[in-house]
């Protein structure tokens, strides 16, 4: 392969194809993690494209091959993800090249301080000839695992929406308010927190979660006057999502109403599902199933470079199982068995 | 009336009785107050016992009365409350004169520092002639105001239990980990905190508060693998909170354990019932009545000095309508006439 590191420090390793101007087939995941992370998040899927390049043993192929380890896709640094992937299609603008770390540094001053020229940062660019995207991750999570099945195809990342929830009613002190003369709002957001937890239960594929919260004053002994709530919705049909989240929020109006306390009410964003390459999911399926494989299809919970890409180029993503749904974490891992499997059935979609 | 300040900071005026030698009726509360307070908490009852004297025109009764500006009752500077009433029976010790403030200065160098003589402090103590202590204080609660009652007599001060309770479950992606596959602390955590407030609802004169809650790691994406709540259960009858608090424990206990998770719990203090003088109660309480209100008893759901005294002599407490509840709070208030009305019934339980 002949390789170089691009403008935004995306690793770029091309394995020409037959005729030097066919087009190209992109593989790759992110090299980057979050602190105190495992060995396999994303760097497993960049060396997974490099062992399928080897396992051609230099035998051309029709279209050209791009192995690309991407920068930066978690936004632990910056705050903003997916800076590699963004560049690779030509999406950097001057907001996200102001973005700073916290010591002060912007994501420009950055990649000039790593000795790359980010005036050439456009040259990344690489999607006009694109044949398509696949990206191997492991899937973070306990299903794959749950269901004794080594692998599966991803046929679209989940639309997620985050919102804020903050319950507003009265301090008082523990001791002399009764029970009857309360407006608690520890009391009514863990109401509420129960009817989201109920809610998602009940409804196929939709996880929310009640990540973070914090009452106010905060004190042991002074009833809560105001208590914030995150919400994490994210569903593979936006349509199930907008109408559990529109749910939520009425139940949270609901619950705060009924107690005789307000609710404020933000939504921080709304992100669509991506859906994946419904020819390159079919591709991708019929090789698993020849790797000897039951397929399974699931939708991706996660954010991935694939979700970048998909906007530009046909894109497919392979999840490897993950033992324990262990991910961000020491003990992450992958069996080696899953990883042949993957591989197998990746080599057999290069030939399909 | 001879006025001194002890080696405690309480300042202490004594109305001498007709003979010299006579009992002595203590009357006060606290001049200290937490930060952005009102004008109210503490100083109202110093200033009553002063008008309370000043409306015998000089003459003299069998006893003496001595009226004190308490010291420190609130904890605020230290974390320990009482020190001016701990002084004044005796209940001072080489813990207590360590207690730091935030700057690392001492209870004993603090003293010092005034311009008291910290070795005196034992001097503070006259307990041992004494007839009783009567305080009167707001009530900093909203339950005189919702019964349209100007004062009540306090027949004790309630016993408190502070505990924290910690559900531990596993922290995870909140994309990737389905709801069936999660152990949620904050979701636990939310199952508890209703428990606590339906059984505290459902038992009558008990609160019980979650005043605090924090959820590990804390944020929006990721499922909560622990969740600490702090508990503050408090009821006049000893044998009702010591019950309530087993059962919710019990309830603790079995939530985490339904959902998988465990649970660490910690007590943090235990503080029994104070009851206040069944005789002095008595004769506040035909004062009232000839004050012309209908007596009303009721339990003081926070601390005052009074619980300190109570142990070393008769004690009594009146307490004065809240509008609102509203206390620790520049909108604080009292109304003319409450306390007209309560000055009046004391000055009858003088006299009675």
């Amino acid at each position: 392969m002949t390789v170089h590191v691009d403008a935004a420090g995306n690793i770029r390793g091309v394995y020409a194809a037959a005729s030097g101007n066919g087009r190209r087939l992109f593989i790759g995941s992110h090299l980057d993690t979050v602190p105190h992370a495992g060995a396999f998040d994303g760097v497993l899927g960049v060396v997974m494209g490099i062992a399928l390049v080897e396992s051609l043993r230099g035998q051309p192929l029709p279209f050209s091959i791009e192995v690309v380890g991407f920068s930066e896709e978690e936004g632990v640094r910056f705050g903003v993800p997916f800076i590699g992937s963004r560049a690779l299609v030509g999406d950097v603008d001057q907001t996200l090249l102001a973005a700073k770390d916290a010591s002060g540094l912007s994501v420009g001053e950055s990649i000039a301080a790593f000795g790359l020229d980010v005036s050439r940062i456009g040259d990344a660019r690489a999607a006009a000839h694109a044949l398509g995207y696949l990206e191997f991750h492991i899937e973070q999570g306990p299903v794959l695992d749950q269901l004794h099945q080594p692998i599966a195809v991803v046929d679209c990342i989940v639309g997620r929406t985050y919102a804020d929830a903050t319950f507003i009613g009265a301090a008082g002190h523990a001791g002399t308010t009764p029970m009857n003369a309360r407006r608690d709002a520890v009391t009514a957001a863990a109401e509420w927190i129960g009817r989201v937890e109920a809610s998602a239960q009940q409804t196929s594929g939709l996880v929310a979660t009640t990540g973070r919260i914090e009452a106010q004053p905060g004190a042991a002994n002074v009833i809560a006057g105001d208590c914030r709530v995150t919400l994490d919705v994210r569903h593979a049909d936006d349509a199930v999502r907008s109408a559990a989240v529109r749910q939520l929020h009425d139940a949270a109006e609901a619950v705060a109403a009924h107690r005789g306390l307000t609710l404020d009410w933000v939504t921080r964003f709304d992100h669509a599902s991506v859906a994946m390459d419904a020819e390159l999911v079919a591709r991708l399926t019929r090789a698993v199933e020849r790797a000897g494989v039951k397929p399974f299809v699931m939708p991706s919970g996660a954010g991935h470079d694939a979700m970048i890409l998909a906007a530009h180029m046909p894109a497919a993503m392979l999840f490897i199982r993950t033992p324990g749904g262990i991910s961000h974490h020491p003990d992450e891992s992958v069996m080696p068995g899953d990883v042949a499997i993957a591989l197998a059935a990746a080599a057999d979609f290069l030939h399909g």
